[in-house]
């Protein structure tokens, strides 16, 4: 039985970490940080948790997380930076839900993030945390950034054409679509139930965040990897489906073969039959990415459609999934819940 | 480990039975019985069991089922009657999960389902499945009637206070809501999300068929029970929320004790704080009951909020808390997940 | 064509206002405020207005407003009753879509709203804006206090049973339950889509602001009518549905007949024959109150369902259907949209 | 006063029809078909049409039809073909909102709609109406074939730039979702409330009936134009959102310049400015379609986002819209709807 610490906790990704370690056999919650509700059982900002856990939010305390096993980080982004360095000298392993390991160019995260890094020095020690292609790095990380909810989609969803150089990698579409809980619990005008419900937009197509991240990996995978990223946004909870799009530049491959063999040994990704179309409910609070091809009319544009629930594959699933990696425990463990449907 | 077969696995209540059975370490299932779907694989039709399930629908063979420990009926009003016979004369244990041995009183039943009942002989074996009040007959039960998801509700927010005689038992009224999920899988237009999305309407409130069901429970605890019941239809899709009203007949009772003590050993009724206003959103995927007291402006009429996921508690869940109940498993086995929230 | 201005327009009762106003062949809209918005083109806050008016938010400005012929506050409550005596002595007339000038009882205004009334003295000169009971008052008044979007749906609801004394005012009942645009559109965690949607709840159920306005109205129509009143929160975007419930005293009498003679004349209000459910969406984007009667199991509590748009007759509709009737046009002008459905 | 007959009024886009008809000053409904409903009061069936038409259901009679000024056909694919010849036949003027004449090759057709075509010699006859394309022609003819809600969208999202030809026109593609009153008012369990709801997918990636329609009209405009077209369907009951990825073919063009300029005088199309992300909510029930531009990242794949409101300018207010310009009515007559938002 390991010992846990949540810095962070108010948020979405917080208390789904709380959903799913409350029930993980090998994990126990000793501390869930929040500055402002400092004193608050957590039961009673989220009421489904009556019953399953009883612990209260406290201020964040360096030497009190340093004694535990591993700290995750469900923090907006530019928060975890400054704890880091104090924990990662004191040896404790820490998960980062948020994006502020992601990137290894500091300068581009700067950019991206329009802020300083703050220690910049722990970049090359993060560990990119997608089990699909770095599980052996993971097993003895001490610091796992967390891979992004659209990353993770839109990543399992390209892999296995890159890295067989099937595609033009210079004009990769991905048309993705995200659940309002990708924009967490914050109060904004903008993620009222009365301004998205009933609705559908795209958001951020000049260039979101993800994108740099995204162009990383599968610029590791196949040189020259360049993105056309248009996110939008779903009058749903949760819930990712990325649409991606890219132009082969071989006949003749058994594309369905590939991902199969590509998956075959991954506990969380699942390839569909050929003209399935996955859709996001069959993952819903689950950690699966369900993937499934389509060549249209036979040319040679291939479409590769893939849902994950965001904030578990998308975020607090995947890192109790490293959590596992790290600790030597079955990697599916607390994680083998049936998606929720209908 | 027992061995488990359901009959009529297509619909809603058959997907979450399969959802909590997979995972539950002292329960296989064997056998899932649907003449429609006669060899196609389970997680075809429902893709959230793929990787969780190898098995195929088959047709409904007596024999076969009676070799099981357990049968779960997960079929419309009507259907579970004609087996019924067989299986029980064969010594099998049945969990019905529709309407076919709710009422005692075979003359009301087959008014309010408009047909003639076909086992009539096995309704007074019949044991009516909540555990709240019946647990011990529960134990030795050849058949469970498991309660509808609307009296699931209403009764145990209505039980303290007729066990109580606090409260005139001829003037109870439930407004009700459940999520669409009730309605099952059918195909019909009024079902369609164009049809109910976005909009709010009552409906049945002539007299819906679980009013029968809930006055033999409220009457059997209080005399005279009578109860005005106006369901109506949310556009979610799991989830019913019962706000009850009587009128108290006495001063000064605590009534916020009584509750809590009334279910403080029930692992599945949580009673939350006076002014609470429990959300269905806090139950999703759980088979927790939570209920809150209000007596606004400190008038004689008291309000009571219960709160349900009509598929778990309200159905399927139940139905597995009655099945470890009669197998001598912890009662909470396989159900202890977490709501998903959000 | 008058001149029109509003005051406070960038929340939903006030892009309401100016989607009827619009296209109204009466009315012009010529001054919009608001301090925050000062400037801006109301189109970029509203591009479903681009195309239809070409007017930028400006600092509200008392002489500017005196000018035109009517002002609509579509503010908070405690706002208009600041600006109101400068107006009403300068002549014009005014419609406050606000609670400012709801309650003719002062202290109990200053009870339910936690502040004190800075223009009291103009609280007799307001004309309660309902037109099925007010509508000579309306005719000639300078101040009208409109409705709030419960107590239009409760009031229409009740009034003919309480007219002629056929229920027990005492044990009024109503379990209502609002779309989320009846809170506004302000940034708060409790209305984001991740908090509401796919969930539903009751909410201030110990003492709704609207609940001293109800009595109010009803007490006037027949003397002691109490109310237990409990609203609750729909995941949609428009809509009010109220389920009402009251005890008869009197035996034999024709309800539905009652209810047809009684708004037989009034062009927004539909009884519907006797056994339908009106659903939310029959009303959504229109003016119209539909109502419908329910007598369940013949016994003595009668059961009424009534529905509105709480943006349109609850609120931006009904404030141009008193305007119409203040100037002397045909009272259906500008108001005659059919529902939108699907 | 024109007098206006629709054969196959029960479903979203009769009902459609209705919503915008009853109020257009220069038509009155004289007939509406349905072989189910016959006699059946529409409002009955429609209950947002009380008070609005006092019209009942009846069997089609050619001879009756014939009477009348314009037919308008809502029905499935497959229908109006049957009765067209005896209509144009006898003179009158058709408006066909199906797809039985929008594709000018018939065995194109007789592939993608799996039937023989029974009115092959009426296919020259037609004329497409897309009035920002062929407004010239449509006042003039005999039988409109009314485009396919995806087409609309598409089309006038790409128009632009393929009557420049700065794109190349051989890998366009469409990542596009709609609401589900797409499917129409079928009873069907894949368009349940619990099937569709909370979810997302895409559907139909292998072909959808609308790609050679939308292929046809682009490869007028220029030669060669291909499409790989995703359609995905929305939780959501109205509204199309089209994301279209093409690649320039040349530098330094001022995109958004040419489309205000190519739809400067057209009074249904909008294009926002550069960098906005236009909502489907901003045309929900409007016969507007809203455009906007973005080129991520300065690179060559230019992304065209278009959103329309599929039963209106996608199907029922197109017609009308036709319907205008074929009596030489103003264009925008009984169609100046504001979009309802919130």
């Amino acid at each position: 039985m390991i010992r846990v610490g949540i810095v962070g906790g108010t948020g979405y990704t917080g208390v789904e970490l709380l959903r799913l370690l409350v029930n993980h056999p090998q994990a126990e919650v000793s501390i869930i940080t929040s500055r402002a509700e400092d004193g608050v059982q957590v039961s009673e900002l989220y009421p489904s948790l009556r019953g399953f856990l009883n612990l209260a939010f406290s201020r964040p305390d360096v030497e009190a997380l340093a004694e535990l096993d591993v700290v995750f980080f469900a923090t907006p982004h530019g928060v975890a930076q400054n704890m880091m360095p104090s924990l990662i000298e004191r040896g404790v392993r820490v998960i980062d839900l948020s994006a502020d390991f992601r990137l290894r160019d500091r300068v581009q995260w700067e950019h991206w993030y329009n802020q300083p890094h703050t220690a910049p020095e722990l970049i090359d020690l993060a560990v990119y945390g997608l089990p699909e292609i770095n599980r052996t790095a993971i097993r003895d990380a001490q610091l796992i950034a967390c891979p992004g909810c659209y990353p993770t989609a839109i990543q399992l969803g390209f892999l296995p054409l890159l890295e067989n150089n099937l595609v033009d990698p210079t004009r990769l579409i991905a048309s993705a679509a995200s659940g309002a809980s990708g924009a967490g619990r914050q109060a904004k005008v903008d993620n009222l139930l009365t301004e998205i419900g009933d609705s559908f937009k795209a958001y951020a197509s000049y260039g979101h965040r993800h994108l740099p991240e995204i162009e990383q990996v599968l610029g590791d995978v196949q040189t020259g990897a360049q993105l056309t990223f248009v996110p939008h946004l779903l009058p749903i909870i949760r819930g990712i489906h990325a649409t991606l799009f890219s132009t082969l530049q071989q006949d003749g491959v058994d594309l369905q073969s590939l991902y199969e063999q590509r998956y075959k040994d991954e506990p969380f990704v699942d390839v569909m039959p050929m003209g399935s179309h996955p859709q996001t409910r069959t993952v819903k609070s689950s950690n699966v990415c369900r993937i499934a091809l389509q060549q249209p009319q036979q040319r040679d544009t291939v479409v590769v459609m893939s849902v994950i629930d965001n904030l578990t594959k998308g975020s607090s699933g995947q890192a109790i999934q490293n959590m596992n990696i790290m600790f030597g425990f079955e990697e599916t463990l607390g994680l083998n819940q049936v998606a929720l449907l209908p």
